[in-house]
């Protein structure tokens, strides 16, 4: 093992405990216990190295190398929280390569010539307020200050109750102060596997959607109801489910159908009703338009023959975000690194849109993420540490 | 409306807003409020008649007209609970049409030879404690006293509890009473519409049975897992309810798969495992094992290209209930009436295996039941009547 995959180790090892649960997998919410603690964790990380932290009044953290008043500072970082049994490298992997970055890049005599600024932002993954990158949303503005304060838990909190106060909301001065951003974040695929390559730049995040498929039929008794005489919703959900995987695989585009809804749910009862949400996403807005288009009219047509009735609803649309073309081309030149797009929203796609953005992939073994499953080498992950540093050398200390 | 429709109508109106939920159905369950206020009114309309009546100490009532220990009682009546969201008609039909069966006879000026008793069956749904005809299973010592007493509702109230007691097990003294058990019901399906006839005889209840499909996946992004690395077990459960479907239309039995529990049932996660529960009945008991077995082939073989694992596990078996071929073809003769088996299980099926025993089906328009669209006619609910008044008259007053 090297020796910087030996301190990445030690690090990630303090990590490891916090929020685990026993399905091996994280319960790392938002200004909860576990995220509390890797908080305080990172301002503990941040004053070993003499990083100055400051809180932007919407929960995000900022440690800062270098004078933050300076200008054109080079950020980067990543969150803490997971979704519900999440793995252990999905966010903590961006925070930790940020300040082991720092630490190579100061060990090999390198200092900032503009500064460096470490975030970890909060509420990524939307697991406990229902909004993911709720914390780069509220400092670029891109959500009302209302609707986030007003953002409730599974048990009523309010974001502002656990926040403590009111969201600032969006900070221009801030924002100002940052001429990119550089998010490094394990990779939730396989691409770098069949490349045989360590990291990778993104090139852009697939536009994707949510959409509620629901299907009405009639609640009937399962013992009596003859097949002729049924409208039963299941069947035309199922064969959804099955039109949205074929019409996906068709268009090279990913579609899943995760969360379903079921009333009365009841063993011996035909449902009255089904819900199922269909997640889609593809490389181009148009395939993603044609698949759902094609699920939707493939439903509405078995629909018809199974005499239920469909109602789809779009409940969420993210827009294509092409990453810094010059960034990301310049990153992977310095890194021989293989360009790749990902299906996956993050903080980075929200400040696109705002500053120039990039980010690297860490190559993930399993290609699971979301999951206990998700991993990365010590030895990977010491290569994104260094590409990380090479990144921050190239953009804050030339 | 003919006077018998009126009087019907009457009883029945005092009836219609017991445990009426905001959706139009009841909510009746066993010793809640409702199905307590119901059985008040059982007692008062027992006492109006001068009925006395005698519970067994497993919560099913007997209101007797003429001698209870006079031997060879005729026992008609079926019970007051209903599923979740269900209809006026499955279970009180058979108590009001009985109390309006005694009036027929005493208005024709017709008496007993031998006692008739109407009974008041508790927990045949099995919507609180979870065992469909718990009462009549006591009574005939079909479950075990121990099993039943500690059986407990959602909130952790055992049956025993509920009940106010222990309860009192097998009764063979009381079930010697009785020569014959005739319960009159509404039809749960569309076969007296087909037929023009507003009342029907049952042959037999169909063997049917509970299995559990077990669906274990990988859980994983649904953004950036691209389809062939998948291994999604919602698709080989979308495929085994379309083949539970199609396998047992070719054998003319019910399939029904109405119940589905995913993990961890989010719209951005693959999941880790889907589980659907098949209810499944058929005429005779090879054809039940041939669906099952269809199902399970097909579930298997879609469970290999999708990368999954599946396990089944039968939960219930019913089997094949033959009512008495004798007596139902000498009640369908004195009724004119069509004989039908049935897919549903009842507190006939259970006494079946004890006495002599009968079904009466009424007319159901919408062909619907454990649902607020189950129906009958007025009219037709007076022809119950008249034919539940002929049966009582030829097995008790002759």
């Amino acid at each position: 093992m090297s020796d910087l995959a030996g301190r990445f180790r030690e690090l990630w090892d303090e990590l490891a405990p916090v929020g685990r649960a026993g399905s091996g997998g994280y319960l790392r919410y938002a200004f909860t216990e576990p995220e509390l603690w890797l908080r305080d964790w990172f301002r503990e990380q941040a004053a070993r190295r003499g990083m100055p932290v400051a809180e932007d009044g919407n929960g995000n953290l900022f440690a800062w190398w270098g004078d933050p008043d300076a200008g054109d500072a080079v950020l980067t970082g990543s969150h803490f929280d997971s979704v519900p049994h999440g793995g252990a490298y999905d966010g903590p992997l961006g925070i930790v390569s940020a300040f082991l970055a720092v630490d190579e890049l100061r060990a090999a005599g390198i200092a900032p010539v503009r500064p460096v600024a470490v975030a970890a932002f909060v509420e990524e993954e939307g697991a406990r307020f229902g909004v993911p990158c709720l914390g780069s949303r509220l400092l670029t503005g891109e959500i009302a200050v209302d609707r986030a304060a007003e953002l409730r838990d599974a048990a009523g909190v309010s974001f502002a109750e656990a926040l403590g106060d009111r969201p600032a909301g969006a900070d221009p001065a801030l924002l100002g102060r940052f001429a990119a951003f550089v998010e490094l974040h394990v990779e939730q695929g396989r691409a770098l596997v069949d490349r045989a390559a360590p990291v990778a730049v993104a090139s852009a995040i697939w536009p994707h959607g949510r959409w509620r498929f629901d299907f009405h039929g009639e609640a009937n008794h399962a013992g009596t109801t003859r097949m002729a005489d049924r409208r039963d919703p299941m069947l035309t959900y199922a064969f959804t489910v099955l039109a949205a995987n074929k019409e996906a695989r068709l268009r090279d585009a990913h579609a899943t159908v995760g969360r379903v809804s079921v009333e009365p749910n009841a063993t011996n009862a035909i449902p009255a009703r089904v819900t199922g949400w269909l997640d889609a996403r593809a490389a181009e807005p148009e395939t993603l338009h044609g698949l759902v288009e094609a699920v939707r009219a493939k439903a509405a047509e078995r629909a018809r023959r199974d005499g239920t009735e469909l109602a789809c609803t779009q409940e969420s649309a993210t827009p294509l975000v092409a990453f810094d073309g010059g960034l990301a081309d310049r990153l992977a030149a310095l890194l021989d690194a293989p360009v790749l797009p990902t299906g996956a929203g993050h903080d980075a796609g929200v400040l696109a849109a705002h500053l120039p953005t990039a980010m690297l992939f860490v190559r993930n073994p399993s290609g699971v993420s979301h999951s206990p499953a998700e991993s990365a080498t010590d030895a990977d992950c010491a290569a994104g540490v260094v590409a990380l540093a090479r990144v921050l050398e190239e953009l804050a200390c030339r």
